[in-house]
């Protein structure tokens, strides 16, 4: 360091951005593609849409968030204005709108990708989420409904996650009930209601025709029994309808085998506005937050010139990640073996050629420093192999000269180790 | 359409940029992991670094690209500058400098993203392109120029790739040439020596006392002769050092293997002023750029506050994908099997289970149809799995009623023709 100031401030990114450096990357990467592997089992096509634009087109579709959320700035040659993706949503259901129109439906459609959002008040740092997700559109109904909850629980079961929740909910019940109200006061019965303060909610909907319903959804959260309990007392209110569809889906859903995973809040107001029936919020222990979430927006595709009904489902790879260290996995295990020889060592193609990693330093000593800081599993000195870290020997024989079948089943266990991640 | 409008015109891109629609999306990420499987093999290690960056760390790393191609906004929150970057070395460099630094060195980074460069002029489209590329800092010399030689060639076979060519050069030879020379005339002449017109060049570089050698440079390309003649005529020059070390390189570079894909060129200027040492440009038929292209340089580090030598190597996936193609490869084979039933027909979970591409319809019809349009390799009715494009019958038996052997060695047969690709 030439200036004495921290390294952090010496070459600062933007408030809120971060690099992966190599073991949180590859373990970021290999977390990516088990998820899109069952996507693509459950037959989501991917479709990757370009890193920005035009705002307009983004912010026809934003869903939940707000345009506060998203990051704008004027592209200078056409002076347009653009944005970076708070959400990927629009940009796929831009694409279904124009290019995937002609295709039969439904449409399955998986992503990958970075967003940006911005943050205001107080902490004015951006978030960078790493999200992959899927959109079904084209198929109203519990069906595309429970494929979405089968799919995100075959996902987070696939990636070793023993323990999560799904909270399913609809956002018709509390939208019903607030049918009529002014967007405003809505607004702020809804935001009582996310807080489950009933002093503040009583007082908010004093004279509201829906006014007991509203009150009691505060409590009408947990097992079944809190929708069997839900369906009774919304029984003559407008919200009589999305409260069945909810417990439908609820028993649907344990006869698929979800019942361990699934919790039911029929008082969920997350994204009332945007979402038209179904939503669902998955947690984990370890992150603050939802590790995934999704709902269905019929009237979304609607904005692009193709009506049509849709559900999707977004993971935050980041909270996923967090949620699989606190359950003990995703720590990635040392892998590659560091050979001590001249760069041209033959024994270097021969491991590469069979898919492992391999590097060469000229003495012992240089390798087994490289080989503990870029966590290689192994060093080979010419006569045998031996653990970077503790300096004990790898392997069935004590001499290993070759390539051979015993150096490979050690390598074999190093590598099955480090893909137990 | 409700508006009548051309469906590409409804909801507009910025120009230049572009989607992904399923079929090249799958085969763009299929060719870059294959690419960063080998980039792992030679013991490279991931790194993500943040998708935009504030405007004064990227631009001092910009290398051979000029402030002009960078996209830059202004961040809202902060006032300060960002950058979409235009290309991923800068950020890389960064992270050595900065959270990197007590690693044992060389440094072997590997990286992947989309790098977004601005079109200014006629054309005013931007460029979205698709990077994977690797740094290697940290080794002075030879070897590590010979490790990514190497390491291109052992990535560009994988992929599939038998022709193609690596066109070696070394940025000393003509920067030692111009020694002296002022910059604004020295790029006049570079400009003449890139397009190799003798008549400008001979008229720029009249009364240079490295004019005959800056003629001769114009044919100083093609095989080991070329060079030879060059450390010949450049004996007597301070590009003598240079154009030996080339020579060496090109030797060395035969030694292990790679003659068949080799070339060089004494005389080219790509990046003269950037470039410290070896530089190269990865060649192949299909797309009228290179499909690769890396160098050495030695000085981008201690922009950074950490000197140090360094060599890079990036490869565009787009150019890359393109060269695939024309040689016959790249189309990914349908895959998958669409099963006429039920969404809950018991054959989608065991499908799925063994990691099979399942989705279901209810009926013959639609199964078929939905198959054409989503590249679906079979469609199984319950009693027959067939070619939802010829209706041939597929698998042994004529009869496939379960998930059963016969069916999974049909499927493993069309699933190895996707892997084909």
């Amino acid at each position: 360091m030439t200036s004495g100031l921290p390294r952090s401030l010496e070459h600062p990114l933007p408030a809120g951005l971060r690099d992966l450096l190599p073991e949180e990357a590859q373990s970021r990467r290999a977390l990516a593609q088990r998820v899109q592997s069952r996507f693509a089992a459950f037959g989501y096509r991917l479709v990757t849409p370009p890193v920005f634009e035009l705002a307009d087109v983004v912010e026809r579709g934003l869903g939940t968030l707000s345009s506060n959320d998203v990051l704008r700035f004027v592209e200078p040659e056409s002076g347009e204005v653009c944005v970076l993706r708070p959400d990927m949503t629009p940009q796929i259901a831009r694409i279904v709108a124009t290019r995937l129109r002609d295709h039969a439906p439904p449409f399955r459609l998986a992503y990958e990708g970075t967003v940006v959002r911005r943050r205001i008040g107080r902490a004015k740092k951006h978030r960078q989420i790493p999200q992959v997700g899927v959109e079904l559109c084209g198929v109203a109904g519990p069906e595309a409904d429970l494929e979405l909850l089968e799919l995100a629980a075959d996902v987070l079961r696939e990636v070793g996650l023993e323990r999560f929740t799904i909270d399913v909910s609809d956002a018709g019940i509390v939208r019903e009930l607030l049918h009529g109200v002014a967007a405003e006061h809505a607004e702020d019965v809804t935001r009582a209601l996310g807080r489950k303060d009933e002093a503040q909610l009583s007082e908010l909907t004093e004279g509201l025709a829906t006014r007991d319903a509203l009150l009691a959804l505060v409590r009408l959260h947990g097992g079944r029994e809190a929708l069997v309990e839900a369906v009774a007392l919304l029984a003559s209110t407008r919200a009589a309808e999305p409260a069945k569809r909810l417990l439908a889906l609820f028993d649907a859903a344990v006869a698929r085998g979800l019942s361990s995973h699934l919790t039911a809040d029929a008082g969920e107001v997350r994204g009332f506005a945007y979402y038209t029936g179904t939503i669902f919020s998955i947690y984990a222990k370890g992150p603050g937050e939802p590790i995934g979430a999704g709902g269905r927006y019929d009237e979304l595709l609607s904005r692009f010139g193709a009506p049509m009904p849709a559900i999707g489902l977004g993971l935050d790879l980041d909270a996923l990640g967090w949620a699989r260290k606190d359950a003990g996995m995703g720590e990635s295990a040392p892998d590659g073996v560091v050979v001590v020889g001249a760069p041209d060592d033959p024994r270097l193609r021969m491991l590469r050629e069979r898919s492992l990693v391999a590097v060469a330093l000229s003495t012992r000593e240089l390798a087994t420093s490289y080989a503990r800081s870029w966590r290689f599993a192994a060093v080979w000195d010419g006569t045998s192999l031996f653990d970077p870290v503790t300096n004990a020997p790898l392997g069935k024989s004590a001499s290993v000269t070759s390539v051979d079948e015993a150096f490979l089943q050690t390598l074999a266990v190093l590598r099955s180790a480090s893909r137990g991640d």
